[in-house]
Parts: structure tokens; sequence; C-alpha cells
């Protein structure tokens, strides 16, 4: 997917806010916008490997990110970026790209691309998707809004991701968590772009940290995050599962899995975070 | 865990096989030791990733590599090899640092090592160990052997990694794939060298892939692998479990799970592979 000079136009907010510029003398720029943050300012993790992922695409045969794994080295400021391109091996099924992605202080972010072109191929074997209710029986997470009476973190990521919590796995919104590190919600693009391989990169890290259902309320900074991209999403509403399974030593692995609006599994992840105290 | 010119005497084959040295002029070289292989004379993942990860440790403060993150550009022959370190943000909790591992034909590996320090805390939130049953009642695949009858492939590594493999998800080996892409095997080193965070690293890509339980036993090339260490783990004999989740499209999803002697959780690896055909 080569890219001009000039953007192309675009509708989709999430198109304009993860677009990326040919730079002169090599790599490319970005302009990365202050609302998709997680709160203070950070902005959302996801959101930062679909940036790092367009720059990828941008020289790659292959039109989809199928395997990213990313090292965030330091919180990414908005505002202007560079991105420094090292192209890989490029082969006939797939190609690998790494792209460091700079702020003003220097390197914030180093990731691995590998991009393929995905198929249309049923599963040989596939992971059915959870049993959830349906989006209209979800819990909207609106910033500001109250949601069990309980006030929703100002997070600008949730105006930009309409996100439908489970109530099974939202009992922390209310001041009852479950105990367990599960939580599942319904997502979709609030600009009505249709989901695709690159949304999936910024739903693979869109939810508030699962030890939130353990009563552990504080930030969980990802420290290494893996996404795998499985197939294309069909449109409408994706469901994700996220769940901890070792919390320990100071540490969490956070897990995702994500299916389609027809209950194909589109994507995984999985991160190293910093447990909340 | 600085290095000398000299390499420290140790009795650890794994010591010796994964042991970098300081080159003039920066970086590091390895002399990538052919035992190591898989077959066709291409060394194992695993393996690759406990070298990477030692020229990683080398100018780190932390002495446990806790997640690493891998894309496996070009098969690695064995033989000399130089190892190009960019280290990146060092701080009291975690440090991180890019290595590229380049044979005589040029860069094959690309890894991202973060370091940290693990300390003894018990998890706030444990997985618990899969039934298994005790070492003695495993089958042991020795290459060259007979396994139920069939002759076990000849790969170098099962010489370097003892392998024993829980006969419930071992029917392949005998011509009756269980169907069910899993497998489990308790592991450890052949030197007698007890496990540590570097030999999970070697031991979470250490089994056959486990599309062989599909029936489905071509090879299965390792495009990117995250492995994430969990704690150190105790003297003796590490269980490890393999799973695809999802085969689709070519390509397949494997997780590793790795508990200890003491049924701790010590590590968790994920990989993107390409399906046998």
């Amino acid at each position: 997917m080569p890219q001009d000079d000039q953007l192309p136009p675009t509708d989709s907010e999430f198109d304009r806010a993860t677009a990326v510029r040919r730079a002169e003398g090599g790599g490319f720029t970005a302009d990365l916008q202050p609302g998709w943050d997680v709160g203070s300012g950070i902005l959302n993790g996801g959101y930062l490997l679909a940036v790092t992922a367009q720059a990828a695409l941008a020289d790659s045969p292959h039109p989809h990110p199928v395997a990213v794994s990313a090292s965030y080295l330091r919180a990414t400021p908005p505002g202007p970026a560079t991105l420094a391109v090292t192209p890989g091996p490029v082969g006939r099924t797939l190609a690998h790209t790494a792209v460091v992605l700079s702020g003003a202080a220097g390197p914030t972010l180093s990731v691995q691309v590998t991009t393929a072109t995905l198929g249309d191929d049923a599963p040989l074997r596939a992971v059915p998707a959870p049993d959830a209710p349906p989006v209209e029986e979800c819990l909207e997470a609106v910033p500001g809004a109250e949601m069990g009476g309980h006030p929703v973190p100002a997070v600008g990521l949730r105006h930009r991701v309409e996100t439908r919590l489970d109530p099974a796995t939202a009992g922390w919104a209310t001041g009852n968590p479950s105990g367990e590190p599960v939580m599942r919600a319904w997502l979709r693009l609030a600009d009505g772009r249709e989901p695709d391989p690159l949304a999936l990169l910024l739903f693979a890290d869109v939810l508030p940290p699962t030890s939130w259902s353990m009563g552990l309320m504080g930030w969980a900074p990802t420290v290494q995050l893996q996404v795998l991209v499985r197939a294309r999403p069909a449109p409408g509403w994706c469901l994700a599962e996220a769940r901890a399974n070792e919390v320990a030593g100071g540490w969490l692995d956070e897990e995702y899995r994500i299916w389609d609006s027809t209950g194909r599994l589109v994507a995984q992840s999985r991160q190293l975070a910093r447990a909340p105290r």
C-alpha cells in the first residue's frame, strides 16, 4: 500500500490519526493525535501499533500485518513523530520490517512487523467465540458518564472506540470487582469505519487492565506486546475477551482474543505488563 | 552479567553452546553449534533465542530475560555469527535491548529483549500445572531409537534436551495422531545443568510442531515468537504444554506454558508459524 506525499482523503478519524507520510531522507513522519489517550496524556499502545504498521505496510508487497511485536521503551506523547524503517527479507508469502517510533525525546517504541496476504480459507481448526450478551444488553463505557452509579474514567480512547462491556465482567466499574481478571466487550470504531487488520491492532490493547477486576485499580503499563492477526474481520462489531493468567512479582500477562461479527477468531495478543501496586 | 574476553569455563554444553564473546568494535560473536538442530541442519529457534539473550544480558544491570520477541528472518546455519546490540532505556526495574543475529549471509534473527530481576514473591494469581503422568511413565524421544515401533526423527536437539512425552499426546509418534494439536512433555537439559531463565527460552520452542497431532507431519517454520519468563525455575524437570489454537489459511499459532518441578508457572510463549501443507 504505497503512500504518496499527500495523505489520502478519508472520512475516518482512525485513518487520519494513523496516517504516515514519507520523510525527506527516508523513513516516515506521523502526527500522533492526542485524542487516542488512556488518560494523563498517554497514548494507547494499540493506537501506536497501528501507526507503526502503516509505516511497515508502505513498502511491503503484502497488505496485512499478521504478526506485530513491540517493546514499549517509554511513554509516547502526542505530536510529531518519526518512524525509522529497516526492511527485512521480502518473500512470496510474507515480509519482515523493523520500525522504531521516536518523539522529540528519542525512541519510544520498537516494533517488528510481519506482513502477509490473508486469504479467505476456512479454518482447519477454529477457536469458537465465548458466550456474551448481545451488544444492546452490554454496558456502554462513555468517559465522564456514569456506569452503575460510578464515573467512567476520562479516557479519550473511549470516544474513538465504542466499548460495550459484558456486565458479567464489569463489576469493577461499580465497585464490585469479580476477582477474576477477565473482561469481555463488543468493540467498533466510533467513526463508523469497519474493522480491518489495522483496527485489530488497536483493539488488541483497548480495554482497561484486567487487573481492575481483581480490585487493583492502578495502571498496568505494557512492557512488550505481540499481536497476531489471523483473518480479515467481517463488518460489524468485534468481540474481545481479555484475560490475565499469572499475576506475580509485580508483573502480569494479558491475553486478548478477538472475534468478528461472524464469530471467527481474527486476532490474538499477549503482553507483559507491570502490575498495579 | 558482564562477560570477559575469555569465556567462563563451564561443564555445561548448553552454557558453552550459548556463550557470546565481545567483538572488536562492538557487539558480540558466537559460535553456533550444529548439535542444536531440528533436522536438515536448521538450528532450533529457542536455542538461538538463548544466544541472543546472552548478548542482551551482557550489558544489562538486570540478570534475567523476562520478555523476548523474535522475528525469524531466515534459517540460521551453524557456525560463526555476529550479534549487533542496540541498547534501549535502562531503568530500576527493567531494561530494553535490541539484538540482531547475523550469519555469513546477513541478518537471520531480530530480537527484542526485556531484562529485569525476577524475585521470589508468591503469585497473587497462578496458573496451575496440568495433570501429566510422572516422568517415568512418559515416552522418551531418543533420535534414531524407536518409539511405539516408529523411528524418532534424527534431530540433534533431542540429544541436548531430554524430552519425555505424555503418552496421551504422543499418538502422532505411533501413527495415531490424536487430532488435538496439544503436546505435553517433561524437559531437562541433557548436560545435567539445572533450568534457569535462559534454559526456559530454549524450552519455549523445543517440542515438535503440535500440528503433528493433527496428522500434518511437515515442518512448521516459526515466523515470530514471544517468550515471557515469569519466575526462576526450581531445580529438576520442567513440564511443558504446547497447544495450537487456530489453524487457518496456512498459518498456526502455538502457545507454550511451562511449569517447574514445584508446579509453578515459569514461562509462556506464543508463536505464529507457517502450517505444514
